[in-house]
């Protein structure tokens, strides 16, 4: 049955049909919440044994002879430098290993950008209007940091092999344009791995300002649904062979390796901007949390111990992503009802509405107990133009609840559709 | 021998006798350092077992069911709040647990000064020159923190009872002073506690800036070396009796409780700015490390457990402080050579030389193997109007340690004096 083909009686009849199980689940008082990428609790306890520290003192000496339970060392220890580096694709020297939030990296160093400037120009808040650009749909904590500093935020389509770079290109013609946020790996929320050639495009950008910064947050560098995962090519490196590499910002943590928000996060920077923002960090913190670096770098030890974890994570939510997207298939794409790209890693499945169905779906969902993050989230000042995008994350919930918070999500589109369906009808 | 009464030969051949010792220390090529309030190994002995954590899942559910290990709760966990609300002597409703560094909070709390203001006025970055008031000697990162930001630092003397009212009361009638530093309890260098009258005349203060904030560091909030410690009045409590609670933000760490730069720090905030702070932070990270938060939490219990871990810690610094305190006494004070307050806590001593002679001073000092914090570290800019002070840090180094290097300064001290008398004799 293709929605699209459905004459006006038929329509009604669906209609009907689907707001009697609409209010079957209704009386079903759910609670439940697919609006945030957290991981599982079965997911947390991968990590338990992290957790348990040796008592003997020796056991706190890192290379270096660094006691990680003192003052000192801003940059972290060697060996989380170079686990962190490893996953950024980046020297450990260039490596700052930060506290528990990459988020919080990100918005100390668009901080530094309004407060101190970058590239000996004047800091971005003495430059009157500045522009960032935001491919969309993207992760909205990235949009907000913008946002809250009164920085303009400029959307550029996200196409199936990353932004659109002939856009990009065209708009960082202008000076007042300071940088692109990119989740380049399983980009949140549409799981799409930038192509090689999105990412030479991006290492070859000249942007107007010498100012400019392109914010690499690599989330999801290391986590693959499959045995083989996407393959990213490495910015830095490109950026290196252009001379561009001051452009670049790297970005990763161990929030969704771990534990979210008891992780480690780091910054991958080129050598001149190491030294820059090292110093100006130097007056913000004496050091980060040395003995949960050291943690990190016990347990897992090096890119291998990294990777075997991985896939026990991978075991437990690839049947949630399964769930998701076949769900999706049977009952909508099969329906000519919306799109998607089938994610082969990250946190979410964003799912494409019809056009101007996805608020309506979303509240649909939270009068029935099923929160869903809001609709528009993914854009720009949280609007949608074709109020379109949903972006669904999988791993919280049971695979139990995930199915029946599917289930109810995919009658939600149905009936959404269905209601602009009869309008134009 | 009072050395402001010495003919000039006896200064020739005192100073004869002095240099001999000298190089006698030189000769020993010693490696000290005293330059940083950094605890000794010994203390940090003291809190290994609250890191090794139970391996329990249910040991990982907070106060209201907060899974300590996910990701949520950006002020933090309730067990922890309350702990950190006792310290500082606010409502746990009124506190924000942060990470590892509560130079980071105090620092995130200027630079939201300055991108996005306070209390309704415009950012601080958009009033033209600002000023900062900074009680001094001081903290040299306080000063420091502002100072990156282009703050101009205002020097306000310290007293013997905190610092001088007077000229606080008369600078904050300008409109351009946004601010004053204050290390209440044990002040880091000076070791002094503000009187209850000072405590009071800043609660009281009415300054011209309506976006005017207290800065109030009770770093050394239960660091008492004898027990009984010094008592300070409450701010909290005075500027609500005053209707100015919203010019007050209080910080606390437990780096010198459990592990610097691996413990948890705290802020407190009125009712109204606490709402204004939390909502900017959450553009800056989901949250901060509610693991380490409740192993704080559940190693301390209450504050009946923070005291009896502190006496611990007074038992191992205290002969420390002795030393540095008898040696001062008996080398100089006796000699008529500089004074200093004998602190009841904290982790300094500060001592003032002669006029003219800290600068010599730390350089033999360092000349012969001994560190001491750079002379003038403690003033606005790093300068020293008197060049006198010198902050020492006795906590670090073993006793035996201690005792070389402290016989070593206060013979440079001796050097440095005779250098200046000899000249004007």
């Amino acid at each position: 049955m293709f929605y699209g083909e459905l004459d006006k009686a038929s329509l009604v009849s669906e209609q009907a049909k689907l707001t009697a199980q609409y209010q079957a689940y209704q009386a079903q008082h759910l609670k439940l919440d697919m609006s945030r990428g957290k991981p599982g609790t079965d997911q947390l306890e991968l990590s338990m044994e992290m957790l348990n520290m040796p008592l003997s003192v020796s056991d706190f000496v890192c290379e270096g002879g660094i006691d990680a339970r003192n003052y000192g060392f801003l940059e972290g220890i060697p060996e989380a430098r170079r686990l962190m580096g490893d996953i950024l694709g980046m020297p450990a020297e260039q490596i700052i290993v930060g506290g528990t939030s990459s988020l919080n990296l990100m918005y100390d160093f668009i901080a530094k950008g309004m407060t101190h400037g970058f590239s000996g120009e004047l800091p971005w808040s003495k430059q009157g209007k500045i522009r960032f650009l935001c491919p969309c749909p993207g992760y909205d904590r990235h949009f907000m940091v913008t946002e809250t500093f009164g920085i303009e935020l400029v959307p550029v389509p996200m196409l199936s092999n990353g932004p659109d770079m002939d856009r990009a290109e065209e708009l960082v013609k202008d000076p007042s344009v300071k940088g692109m946020w990119c989740v380049p790996k399983y980009s949140n929320p549409d799981g799409i791995t930038y192509s090689d050639e999105t990412v030479r495009r991006i290492a070859a950008l000249r942007p107007a300002a010498k100012d400019f910064r392109i914010m690499w947050d690599n989330a999801y560098a290391v986590h693959d649904l499959h045995e083989e995962g996407d393959s990213l090519l490495n910015l830095y490196d490109e950026c290196v062979k252009q001379g561009s590499e001051d452009m670049v910002a790297a970005f990763c943590s161990t929030s969704k390796i771990t534990f979210p928000g008891g992780g480690i996060s780091a910054m991958g920077l080129s050598k001149a901007n190491f030294e820059y923002m090292k110093n100006l960090m130097g007056f913000q913190t004496i050091c980060y949390d040395k003995i949960n670096q050291l943690r990190h770098a016990r347990f897992f030890k090096n890119m291998d111990g990294i990777r075997a974890h991985m896939k026990k994570h991978a075991a437990l939510i690839r049947p949630k992503f399964d769930v998701v997207c076949d769900m999706l298939d049977k009952e909508l794409v099969s329906r000519g009802i919306g799109r998607y790209h089938r994610p082969n890693g990250g946190y979410f499945v964003s799912f494409f509405t019809p056009e101007g169905c996805a608020e309506r779906t979303v509240q649909l969902c939270r009068e029935a107990g099923v929160v869903m993050t809001p609709a528009g989230a993914s854009y720009p000042y949280g609007k949608d133009p074709s109020d379109s995008n949903i972006r669904i994350a999988p791993t919280f919930p049971s695979l139990e609840e995930l199915e029946t918070a599917m289930q109810l999500f995919c009658l939600c589109v149905r009936l959404a559709a269905l209601e602009n369906l009869l309008k134009a009808a």
